[in-house]
């Protein structure tokens, strides 16, 4: 099944599109359009199911409005699960719409259990659906990826391990020094690295990927040379802070083998620039997508 | 709210009981009782609503016959997420019903991720639902986990925080040494016990808690010692292979502080003992529950 390794279907879009871009989908009433919550009854008292309808009208314009800039969707499925089950429906076709518009799909949901329980994970989160990779978290060690890895093999889905985030207290475990000299991040980098062999694509990525916030440039930078054909998925630029020019180096010398995700800042960008909420969000992308293609010395 | 804390809600269920068993709510259809599987025509083809159906009166039976043997119903919520929507809004039912029936219901979620997305997760998890705690994964650091923080302090919830875990492969990062001479998961223990500073109850123990596989008896020891009023999850026992004896030192000299998670062995006690299904988990259950009582030095 070389033809649908998840590494071929990430760079494919990569080059397809001429876009690093991986919008992030985290729907939170508060910030959404004005215009949009009058629209669907917002205003005080509300009920999930408006809220629901509403999250449902503003995702799909992001989708829709944003199909020339963005390679890659990333449902935060934390933001859908807060609405209970309306919101885990809405989820699910989510994912489909943004699959059927011509997105990869990464169900960013960071589970992480001990095996028997990961099996039940991989069954709910990829079997059947249109995801073509979920985050993973590696507390538990290989014994807990391995179902997610045996449908990386089998069916072409992928994963991100969670090795170095974004947020401020990234380091209080992950920054922690080994004996042997490594950081905790870059002891499961090499597990990374370890983990996804023979999982290379015709393109010569990988189907386990690794996530890498953009926050940290120069750790950033020599995780990228620690794990080749480990495909990245890098958080933090926008709202958190990274730049285009901080995250270039996370890039291949061919410029690819990463995608950038960033959220508030394209789904409200309404807040800061004129026009239509699509517009604004389209806008955002764009500059986004030059920026990076640039940093990626594409253009 | 000092009635109202979560080390006094645990301590209190478990004197009341006299049972520091946890039953772990896993269902998974190809272990049900046969008997069930064609009451709800499950031989062959089936949808998902018939085994929703299925697993409602599966384990709303085993809540029914345990009620005298187990103070805790931990809910893996990875085997409802697998059944999509319906699975999720089953979840939710059985949550309610642990609850009425006395339960303390910890819901196993494992979530971890940055700051404003915990907060999604602790709304979803927490906020207004009748689970009394969740589990969390450390990997992201404190500004991860403290959305979850502020519920323990302000609404009386509690978390457990992976520390040590049951599985086979968590030596590959959680026995990693560092520089320090400590261990990774002896450092999540230290950031256990500053994380949960403040949240002790009347009884000296604390809404913050941790999970301590049961199969790793002399780590357990040693972490039992070393994270004083810090409930324990205690993961591993039966079909994992942990023993009353291994786990009588998770204890603390009182013989409380921590409860114990059993779920296959009690879920499908029937297909290694006589009489109905309801018979054989209660069985199994009343026999964990005088061991432990036993090893806690209580009987």
């Amino acid at each position: 099944m070389s033809g649908s390794s998840f590494g071929d279907i990430l760079l494919d879009a990569i080059e397809r599109k001429r876009s690093h871009v991986a919008v992030g989908l985290d729907p939170e009433l508060s910030l959404l359009p004005p215009e949009l919550r009058s629209a669907h009854g917002l205003a005080e008292d509300h009920d999930d199911h408006a809220v629901v309808a509403c999250y449902e009208e503003f995702l799909t314009g992001i989708l829709e409005t944003l199909v020339d800039e963005a390679a890659v969707v990333k449902l935060q499925i934390a933001y859908f699960e807060a609405l209970g089950v309306a919101g885990y429906a809405l989820y699910e076709r989510m994912v489909r719409a943004a699959n059927e518009m011509g997105y990869v799909v990464i169900g960013d949901v960071k589970r992480g259990d001990i095996g028997s329980t990961a099996e039940a994970y991989a069954k709910a989160h990829l079997d059947g659906t249109a995801v073509h990779a979920v985050t993973l978290n590696p507390y538990f060690g290989s014994d807990g990826l391995e179902p997610f890895f045996r449908r990386v093999r089998e069916d072409g889905k992928g994963v991100f391990i969670l090795v170095k985030t974004s947020n401020p207290s990234s380091a209080e475990l992950q920054d922690q020094v080994l004996g042997s000299g490594k950081t905790v991040f870059e002891h499961v980098a090499d597990a990374v690295n370890a983990w996804g062999e023979g999982t290379e694509g015709a393109r010569g990525y990988r189907g386990v990927g690794a996530v890498v916030g953009g926050t940290h440039p120069e750790q950033g930078a020599a995780l990228r040379l620690r794990m080749p054909g480990v495909p990245l998925l890098v958080p933090g630029y926008g709202a958190q802070g990274a730049k285009a020019e901080d995250i270039g180096r996370l890039f291949d010398r061919d410029g690819t083998g990463a995608v950038v995700n960033s959220a508030r800042a394209i789904l409200y960008a309404y807040r800061t620039r004129e026009g239509d909420w699509r517009d604004a969000a389209r806008q955002e992308a764009a500059q986004m997508r030059e920026a990076l293609w640039r940093a990626a010395g594409r253009a």
